[in-house]
């Protein structure tokens, strides 16, 4: 197959972490959501072990407490983070993120990707990125297929301060490693465009740095 | 912008890790390198760290040198790993991963993406999701426009137990994280298909495990 590239360049540069755009009104359905984890299974991982797991939250009272939970994590962080910055893109991304805790819980679906058989905590650094690595390509998938298909996704990791009390939440077995938490809705209004970025010529090293 | 599904799918369908099908004998041109690269950072980080950075490797005693050391890292691994399985489909993967091994020095090019500011070794596992979280989307999306231009990769990690050594041959400062080892190249042939995966449903847990 020969690539459009105007189609695959402009999906993988405007696939933004959404937040004040997530469409809280509107229900996602699980169709929409299994295509999307359809292709995310796709990507490779280490040794081939297709260990992703995926949990997906639409009950209410869940993601109430989920959202609380991300709450606890958050809400520390995100102010004082917010405040020491003096970058307006970055001061921007924080008005943002508190605004997604604000709102969690109104989100209609959470993405909690997991991987089967947890690690020592704390990780060696030369085993963890083979472990991230494994799953965090088909997150990424998950968020550009969704994108593709009007749905807005946003990384999150601050709930994991407290991934025992979610575990419990969401009746997780103990050798399964939670690794994020995405909201999932429509987007409202589909423009988005690329980022602001520098010249990566300025952070590109050939041969040496 | 209305995507058309039919590329992007197929974009995230058929990106394969490509080991025995990268040529060997065809240079890639830098300005394809710094393509892919662009379109890798715009891939959303944590708090907007943007602390992405990039190692291209074209130079031949270099790639020969990094081979060795992925070699030392890796034979071991591999024959046990690959002996130890029963699956097909991984035993492919395993036999592929022992060509690539073999022929690393061969890559026209090597990618090391790194992220500038190391954490603590080892790292807890609630930072660690962030940390490589910020990292892998950007790497997932070179891929994915690597393979839209008619080039190959594949992630690996296994040089990672030797990253001290590796750093040297790099000069990278102290505070640079490796986080894996990439071969880029165009591939013979573009013939690629989807994987053989189990059902979505049964690895997907709604509202609880």
């Amino acid at each position: 197959m020969v690539f459009d590239l105007s189609t695959t360049d402009e999906l993988l540069a405007t696939t933004r972490a959404v937040r004040k755009r997530l469409d809280l009104t509107r229900p996602v359905p699980r169709e929409l959501i299994n295509e999307c984890l359809e292709l995310a299974v796709q990507a490779p991982t280490g040794s081939n072990s297709q260990t992703w797991r995926w949990v997906v939250v639409d009950d209410a009272d869940k993601r109430q407490a989920l959202a609380d939970l991300y709450r606890k994590g958050a809400e520390g962080y995100l102010s004082a983070a917010g405040e020491q910055t003096t970058d307006a893109q970055t001061q921007r991304v924080f008005t943002s993120a508190v605004y997604l805790m604000e709102h969690l819980h109104e989100v209609p679906v959470h993405l909690i990707p997991c991987v089967q058989g947890k690690p020592e905590d704390p990780v060696p650094l030369a085993m963890a990125s083979g472990l991230y690595g494994s799953i965090y390509p088909a997150v990424w998938s998950f968020q550009l297929a969704a994108r593709a298909r009007g749905l807005g996704t946003a990384l999150t990791t601050l709930h994991l301060l407290h991934a025992k009390e979610a575990a419990e939440i969401l009746g997780l077995p103990d050798d399964v490693l939670q690794v994020a938490l995405l909201p999932v809705a429509y987007t409202i209004g589909t423009d988005f465009k690329r980022a602001q970025r520098p010249p990566v010529a300025g952070i590109t090293h050939w041969n040496a740095w």
